[in-house]
């Protein structure tokens, strides 16, 4: 594409000015600015141009009607990750540097360069062949890195602005060494709480634990009979909503290729949980529920001994969900299950629920998605047909199922929410040409 | 005893001289001085001194050969514990101050009471008698405060020292509601350890946990198989070396005041431990040994949720032992117990070890004491036939079965190791006059 080539210093330039401006919703710091420049840029692709407010920060809303018959919309994020530890950055986090190749800036990764590649992609494909040739969405957010609590309200208040046939969804990543464009189609949710089991009203000295309950074991016998060394999981319906895996993601699941010497060496251990390998072992981490403990405490912690009975111990625990497990639907399980087992008097705070969502690989924007990567990269995509970790997909896709593909211009080096946070140009410039593709061809592919 | 009043103020005054001098071994400050100290009051009952090097600081050691058919030990310490909060002292702490009827100083309860409590009654008792009924050996150490670390070695070098019929033990305390002595037989011993168990070689993103093990989990089921919830400890052979209470011992433990509604109330609770009470509850206190959590810690544990999957997991446990249990040969069960569960890879750390030691109430030396104490207090002894914390009896006492009884001049609330550490004057006056009773009642006592 000739038309790339003539814009690329525009496009940089664009991406660099996006960046340089903070909006850390976090620190509510230069959020107004960012609006303000979003919607400049996104002036240059003729969208009509709303600010959607909700209870925290307004989603840009941007759509582009040429009454055609398919719609395809973009989900990005105005807002970063603050930027401490300064002191690690090689370069000011918000002035843009172009070095060795790379861009590095606070938020090039995740995700204004995905936002800018949008924009790029449409403002290029009209300066090539006038109209788009389907109808395009923009949902912007500015509370991504603080969990999107208003994306929802948003969905739910504007349902003519959900209606779509598909969405590409921000974060997305290419593999350094193996030159692929990583392709991800659903993530797990989330059921996080805190247990705390609690004794007498103060720490006592250990030797009356003779005669005094002991909540620390009280709630390690709790927690043996939530989760057995077989890493089954023995809350009564814990698995009974799993919707099992699709043909053709057991296809994919198949061809992804998962590092598994690379990977142990890393983390310095002999074989993977249950000893597994292989196909199931990659079932195991995108297609199964887990059951987590992220932390445990109680009693005396520090070096050497104290002889102390506890008073109150605490543990934290992450369920990572799949389909169609729902968090709420888990929390009330649990709570059962810690009444069927006699712990009554162990209180679950309910921390974070998020649901898990997926697109199934043979739906037409992923098949689309799929179908063209090769023609800008040169290589098959690896397809995550599942991701481990979580994101609030399901909260704009859920209600109507909309299937939502995730592809970017990051790579799996990039930094998120890391000191020297970083793409490459080409991988910048090869996104806004990846956009365009799929814009061309879904629009051809027959409903 | 008339000579008890006529020398009561310099008593006081004696007692006070030695409060007055700091002698805090875990900060080396003032043993010097206060050795000397020591020695020029045991010489007021004309004992022979020698101090006793070790590969710490000496014991003192005293003896007046009086060539009588029965010797009488006393096992005191001269070192005390920082003072420290200072803050919340109410007086200097080592400036002795009388005050309300009480005795305010670093130690006075802790226990240069007692020590200067048993030189009195000498010095008494010669004034009245000429002669003691009774040969005396005084073992004064200077390292209680950081765990007798050479007192074995004391005992095991001069074993001529060690040969006697009974010791007098430092501790015990009196009840400040009910006006009842307590006295001691005996002590739970200790085998205090910390397992660890590894994972990867970092904290690593909770959702990696689908298939990287985790180590919290691992030492959570390997706990399980340590005890169970009805408080019956696992390990194979653990219980195999209990030695069963006599049925003196259970008589006395029949008799002893446990005030169970004023301790649930204080507490906060509902019920003891396995809803016991009475006897058993007594029982489970004093004579069963115990497995105690005293603090576990793995991943986050600070305020709210972090998606993280830990990569090691600690947790301090706190064995209490009884005769003839042996702290060396349960860290021995404990390796082989996890090893046949298969926790070969969970490390041991052995913090500390006391071994337990009781003596028979029916002893000759316990029987003079608890047969004495309405002489002296108007009341009957409460008679504690073991003691659910630990002390360093055993090291003394083990290896010749020397019976050990333990009264003192302090009372349940004197403050031990904490501000403002007291006792009352006609607690010393009165540990005084009990000890030269013992004196003279266990000289009579046909062996």
């Amino acid at each position: 594409m000739i038309i790339l080539k003539k814009n690329k210093s525009m496009y940089l330039s664009w991406l660099q000015e996006v960046c340089n401006q903070p909006s850390v919703s976090t620190q509510n710091r230069g959020m107004k600015e960012m609006i303000e420049l979003v919607k400049k840029h996104l002036k240059t692709t003729s969208a009509e141009i709303v600010e959607i407010e909700t209870d925290g920060y307004p989603v840009i809303f941007g759509e582009i009607d040429g009454r055609r018959e398919r719609t395809l919309t973009f989900y990005n994020h105005y807002d970063v990750q603050p930027e401490d530890p300064i002191d690690l950055w090689e370069s000011d986090p918000f002035k843009t540097e172009f070095r060795d190749g790379l861009i590095f800036a606070r938020g090039v990764a995740d995700n204004k360069g995905n936002l800018m590649a949008r924009i790029c992609a449409i403002h290029a494909y009209q300066q090539v062949y006038g109209n788009l040739p389907l109808n395009i969405k923009f949902i912007f957010e500015g509370e991504e890195e603080i969990g999107s609590p208003h994306l929802e309200q948003f969905a739910d208040q504007h349902p003519e602005k959900m209606s779509t046939d598909g969405i590409i969804w921000e974060g997305g990543t290419k593999g350094v060494f193996d030159g692929k464009l990583h392709v991800g189609l659903g993530v797990k949710g989330m059921c996080y709480v805190e247990l705390t089991a609690k004794g007498a009203n103060s720490d006592l000295h250990s030797s009356e634990a003779a005669v005094i309950e002991n909540p620390a074991w009280r709630l390690i016998w709790a927690l043996n009979t939530i989760k057995n060394d077989d890493e089954v999981i023995l809350i009564d319906g814990f698995y009974d909503n799993i919707k099992p895996s699709s043909i053709l993601e057991n296809e994919y699941l198949n061809l992804m290729d998962y590092k598994e010497e690379e990977l142990l060496e890393k983390y310095g251990l002999k074989n993977f949980l249950l000893n597994l390998s292989g196909q199931e072992l990659k079932n195991k981490l995108l297609f199964q529920p887990t059951c987590t403990i992220c932390g445990i405490d109680s009693g005396y912690t520090d070096v050497g001994s104290k002889t102390v009975l506890p008073s109150i111990a605490k543990v934290k625990l992450d369920f990572r969900l799949v389909p169609d497990q729902e968090p709420e639907e888990i929390l009330q399980l649990l709570r059962n299950h810690l009444n069927q087992q006699g712990y009554e008097d162990i209180e679950i705070d309910f921390l974070n629920g998020i649901q898990p969502f997926k697109t199934d690989p043979g739906d037409p924007l992923a098949e689309t998605v799929l179908n063209n990567v090769q023609k800008v990269y040169d290589k098959p995509p690896k397809v995550l047909v599942n991701l481990a970790g979580s994101s609030p997909m399901y909260k704009l896709c859920k209600k109507d199922n909309i299937p939502a593909v995730q592809i970017g211009v990051a790579n799996d080096q990039s930094n998120y929410h890391a000191p020297n946070e970083n793409i490459f140009v080409k991988d910048y410039m090869d996104g806004i040409k990846m956009t365009a593709t799929v814009m061309h061809e879904f629009a051809k592919v027959k409903s």
